[in-house]
């Protein structure tokens, strides 16, 4: 076990299923199970089920062909037993078996990872004969606040994107489709230190007034403003989100460089406002009340940010309505835009960390209106 | 839309449903959407989410950021009403109320995408008052049967994904690590065709031993046999699976080469069995009765295929007791493997199609034991 992934994190998953009424947590492959465990397992049709009961020993049910991965993956350092199931085993009926002989009795209630798929849900559910909860109420409170080797993490997957953000001038020419450059923004993003991409949007001209296009077969044209926002997931599985505005050449219109000005204001002043105790949805109000203040309120359509770890959007969501106080090792995007439909978007976006001293950026390009070319 | 996602399917969609007495199907991003609609929606925490009454119009509710992109996907084209709910909405009551109205009646069940995630699923459950049920009992059927289109763009998947294994020479050399290699193919699998790589397996030495090793920090070496499977998915979004078995230099081991030779057999003879009206489980069953016989069948410790399409792993699934019998147009791999714990691995497979005159393969790269270098 590395410092990113301690081994006392199962102990605390199962004083706070505890605590939570549950009888177990069931977290099949994703965040949850990675979070605890190392285990990076690929979520498939195959059962695999990593059984946290709330008292007594962890178990992970794997597909007997995923076995020699579990058992090199750190889930064996921790002393977590792993139970292979042949291919015509059922897997749902043997975990239930399982957990019903550690717990001594039936299951009453567990509570199982937010995104397990319905079918696998279902057919534990049946298995086990007991109320169903989600795991996240429990995990959210273990995996919002980053470590310190975490945010260190997080710094290294965002230098992998500000790489490919400082290359961007090799793909994004007039006369390209988006879909040309987004395939070569793509490959760069594992080539420079990602083992995928998770999203690559490229918004050119009036698709930069869509805040989630990705890729069209528009071809970009000179002087157009292009809104380029692009993650992945490094190896370590810790994920990367940023977000940066281009002009194609030429001088860019008039109004696009007054929504801009306005646009980086705002996202400075949310930047400065992070600090321990304030709100989430303070941080979403400070950057909305400068577009507000300049005219622009109902162009900002979507929140100012999303919690990043070993998901792209998890936990804190910084939105109208959410009360939370940040606190130290929280990290989240900050990226309010400005959306003019039918002619132009700009969205600027940085990965930032709450310390005890305020705000951190861990995005570090530049966040001037880079004309490119 | 193209003849890739003909407009009839959401109409075949609601029929079914109906006889299999659910209110309606609901669809979040996932395969089963963009089946019905080709719209290659993020799954992501906010609601997206297809609903396809039995009866009545189907309608696709969809955060407001999100609404320019599904109006600017083939889901607008088809006549299916596209619903914005804004960042601080109720999106789940938003969908239960529109359902209730287009009934006339409270929803007494509904299909889920078996792949929803479940805090979505228990939400849309909350919502509803409803009973829920599994909508892939209803998709399967009409998925399962590729059309002439789909199977050119398995075809198309089946090129890209052979274009990145007749160039595994460039990578795959002694003196490497086989995440350095993995690395190399996950970027060539973006660079050949593919939109992302979905997954790379690199087991070289004993690690090949293990079907679904990944990629380790083990320096690959001379005459290192190699169980390289690999897979993405194209931008038309069908994906790609093949596993080639390469030896690095050197003259092979002589117990690999026996192996090698039993399972091109078996191989070979289960493609050879693909017909219409012959069981699942009977190719399963050609394929092992081959290895069984050379003495190998407790090394082959997985079935021997699975469907694919819009999905890397889907039905039909070749396995012992699924008596379903094949028919044209299923597309599936067939990819026996033969492990001997400790030393080495192998495995063979190609993505096929059942004709009506018997198998056709799509990857049609050497299944030679190819020596490198």
């Amino acid at each position: 076990m590395t410092a990113l992934c301690p081994p006392d994190r199962v102990d605390r998953a199962q004083q706070a299923a505890g605590r939570a009424g549950l009888d177990a947590l069931l977290l099949t492959p994703g965040a949850d199970l990675r979070y605890l465990t190392g285990y990076a397992a690929m979520p498939l049709e195959r059962l695999t089920c990593l059984v946290v009961p709330a008292a007594g020993r962890p178990f992970l049910v794997v597909p007997l062909l995923e076995r020699p991965a579990a058992l090199a993956s750190p889930a064996a350092d921790l002393g977590i037993e792993i139970i292979g199931w042949a291919e015509t085993d059922d897997p749902y009926r043997l975990l239930a078996d399982l957990l019903r002989r550690q717990l001594g009795r039936a299951t009453d209630r567990v509570g199982m990872a937010d995104r397990m798929w319905l079918e696998q849900a279902l057919r534990l559910r049946d298995a086990l004969g007991a109320g169903v909860g989600l795991a996240g109420e429990v995990m959210r409170g273990l995996r919002v606040r980053k470590s310190p080797a975490e945010i260190e993490a997080l710094a290294r997957a965002a230098a992998a994107i500000d790489r490919v953000h400082a290359r961007i001038g090799e793909w994004l020419r007039p006369g390209r489709t988006e879909a040309q450059v987004g395939r070569d923004i793509a490959e760069a993003i594992v080539g420079e230190g990602h083992v995928r991409a998770d999203f690559v949007i490229v918004g050119s001209g009036p698709n930069g007034a869509s805040p989630h296009h990705e890729l069209s077969d528009r071809v970009i044209a000179p002087g157009d403003p292009v809104v380029v926002d692009i993650g992945g997931t490094t190896a370590e599985g810790y994920c990367s989100d940023s977000t940066r505005t281009y002009v194609v050449g030429g001088t860019p219109d008039p109004e696009l460089v007054r929504c801009y000005a306005v646009l980086a204001q705002a996202q400075e002043a949310a930047c400065d406002a992070i600090a321990p105790g304030v709100s989430c949805q303070h941080i979403d109000a400070v950057a909305r009340q400068v577009i507000t203040d300049a005219g622009y309120g109902a162009q900002f359509v979507h929140r100012t940010g999303h919690g990043i770890g070993l998901e792209s959007h998890e936990d804190p969501y910084l939105v109208a309505g959410n009360e939370d106080p940040l606190e130290p090792g929280m990290t989240f995007s900050v990226e309010p835009g400005i959306y003019l439909a039918g002619r132009h978007g700009a969205r600027i976006e940085d990965i930032c960390v709450c310390t005890e001293d305020g705000g951190r950026r861990l995005n570090l390009t530049s966040r001037e209106l880079s004309v490119l070319g």
